[in-house]
């Protein structure tokens, strides 16, 4: 619903399941953390929970003391309006830094949600709309898989994000918001395991602008009504859960702020997967990477630079890249050798295949098997026009 | 002089002394090394030099073996024609990656610009707007400083650099490029542990675009015409060297791709100096704290943030943030409590503030007692069009 704290969006949505759910998290790493953020770490630690509040327009942070208190009663609101004990809900907040909630605002939309709360498709597109803030479409997924003892489970999910995105999120300790909720059966600790090597792969390999958010994170809700076994532990469930934020992290990078086009790196040949990341991490950060994919110049100087910068270990004379587009793929170093300079008809095809929304490199490091992918997206006016003059 | 590298600007120049210099440099840390920086790093194990052959417009970067051969080549053409040692003379190169050094271009070039030696403040500017790229004003710094043996000596120093700047310079193992000359005698190993620890200081706390570059170098020459005594260890000189990269720093931010205004970041209370310099790096590297700037907002969520997630220990209640430019200062945060959001005088002010060319920050993370400072840029529609239009 809308309760006034955008303009003329929605602004406010609840999650909740009236059975009492497993729940894992995982939350920004920045020293600067949001008052819902420091809440919903403490509440987490519990296990289980029944619901989250999630407004947009306003972060809750850099809010002190008075910030504390206000997540607390959002919190707290939302539970006792559904009938529920309050250490069963947390909150979560996305958007401006720096100013106190609108308290009045929230509360009255805590009252109409609730009253809304619906199991429809509808109600949970407008969920995933009242979530975003600069974003412009919204992120969601749904689907089922069938796990080893015979039970069809449900697993859907929404996010948003689109600048301040370079999440690192850490088990009880990344300003995307992610919500999961499924009727899968499964141990806290086992879900929370899932989530975090789920976000490591995914949510944690998105890069917008390089700037990790005060309210990053990822919440998953179990309720356990699909009745599985519990204690047969599954790696069915976990596949689905890191496809499902597999596509939620590639919407994000898709809608980037002022984004014209999907940048998704492949690293290969590293030592380890750790390096494979960093180096993969390294490329779609990279401005002038970014600048050049606006520009549609197959600049392959710029990768190979930002690959040597990014910390991995990497055998420049074997050294091997590759641009990938609809339509076709051009080698652009091979072996440590340019194949693509100005002037080449690689570069001319380069320059062509530039042309599509979704652009795919591929780096071969040479030094050995390791493979990791990052998601990220172009570096436009646009990109600076929005941050430049919209205060976050 | 011009030979034909770039279209239509100085792009060759060699800086050269006829006594043997004590030479200390430091390199580009990136794994992807440009053959002028290998063969720089080899030679400058013996700690001794006369010269330095400069070229712009092409990195001689990713181009394998045939690369190398060309380093060796430019360096021992330019030594020759003076008629010293070719072990004696290292190459420097920036510009396009991945393409070929047009040899025929740089031979010529050595050949005019060795007739054209001189120690003319007018050959000192030649040489320092030909090592340009990007930049849009030379870097020059000069001065002379009393040693505690009563001996003056003179220093002087240029640089270029406008973008893929985030130099991580290390000793014998940082594409600016920087030479300093100084007729002081210094010894080789006392030498290069000035330039490690003032670049550390100066060079390596210089964010224009968080891409660091593949030849990025600073080397220095001390010739020991001065004659004073090599022995006293002479903290003067160090400071000397260290106020001279540090201006030389500045300008380099200063002029970074498409900025309109220099930050300054100045962090205190700090746990020891490494996370001051990381926390302070981390808020000139922040796309959206350099695009607010742009904007004129004074975004100190988006400073906290970025102070958050620099890996820095602070304490978010005493964190303190101040904006100073010509005219005065306002204070944006104290003790962790927003005083400048919108709406506030102070926001207005902070506004009106940014107007200045030279905007300074600074952060009291409220933990220690260790400070640093960093230089970067905001970040315009400018460095969008140069970086999607310019192949480096």
């Amino acid at each position: 619903m809308r309760c006034g704290i955008k303009r003329a969006r929605k602004d406010l949505a609840i999650v909740y399941t009236p059975h009492l759910a497993s729940a894992a998290g995982v939350f920004t790493t920045n020293a600067v953390k949001a008052a819902p953020i420091l809440l919903a770490q403490k509440r987490l630690r519990e296990g289980v929970l029944k619901g989250i509040v999630i407004n947009s327009g306003n972060a809750n942070a850099l809010t002190g003391a008075r910030g504390l208190l206000d997540a607390e009663l959002m919190a707290s609101r939302a539970a006792r309006t559904l009938g529920e004990d309050p250490a069963t809900f947390i909150p979560a907040s996305t958007g401006i830094i720096g100013r106190p909630l609108p308290m009045r605002n929230i509360i009255f939309g805590i009252s109409v949600a609730a009253a809304k709360l619906a199991s429809t498709r509808e109600a949970a597109t407008s969920a995933a709309r009242a979530i975003l803030t600069t974003d412009t479409v919204t992120k969601e997924v749904a689907g089922h898989v069938k796990l080893r003892d015979g039970t069809a489970v449900t697993l859907g999910g929404m996010a948003k994000g689109s600048g301040m995105i370079a999440p690192q999120l850490r088990g009880l300790h990344a300003t995307t918001l992610c919500f999961v909720t499924t009727d899968a059966a499964i141990p806290h600790e086992a879900l929370q395991g899932m989530l975090e090597r789920a976000a490591d792969a995914t949510f944690n390999m998105v890069s917008i602008d390089g700037d990790q958010s005060t309210n990053d994170l990822i919440v998953v809700l179990a309720n356990g009504q699909a009745r599985n076994d519990p204690e047969v532990a599954d790696g069915r469930f976990e596949a689905a859960l890191t496809e499902a934020l597999a596509i939620l992290a590639r919407k994000i990078a898709q809608d980037g702020e002022g984004a014209t086009k999907l940048l998704e790196v492949e690293v290969r040949g590293a030592e380890d997967v750790q390096q494979a990341r960093e180096a993969a991490r390294a490329v779609v950060s990279s401005n002038l990477v970014k600048a050049a994919l606006f520009g549609r110049d197959p600049n392959f100087g710029r990768i190979a630079a930002a690959l040597g910068y990014s910390g991995s270990k990497l055998a420049p004379d074997r050294l091997t890249l590759r641009l990938i587009a609809d339509g076709g793929s051009v080698l652009l170093v091979k072996w440590g050798e340019p194949r693509a300079y100005r002037g080449t008809v690689a570069h001319k095809r380069a320059h062509e295949l530039l042309r599509s929304k979704e652009i795919r490199i591929v780096a071969d490091l040479g030094v050995g098997k390791a493979v990791a992918t990052a998601w990220g997206c172009d570096l436009s006016y646009e990109y600076v026009r929005i941050n430049a003059e919209y205060t976050t």
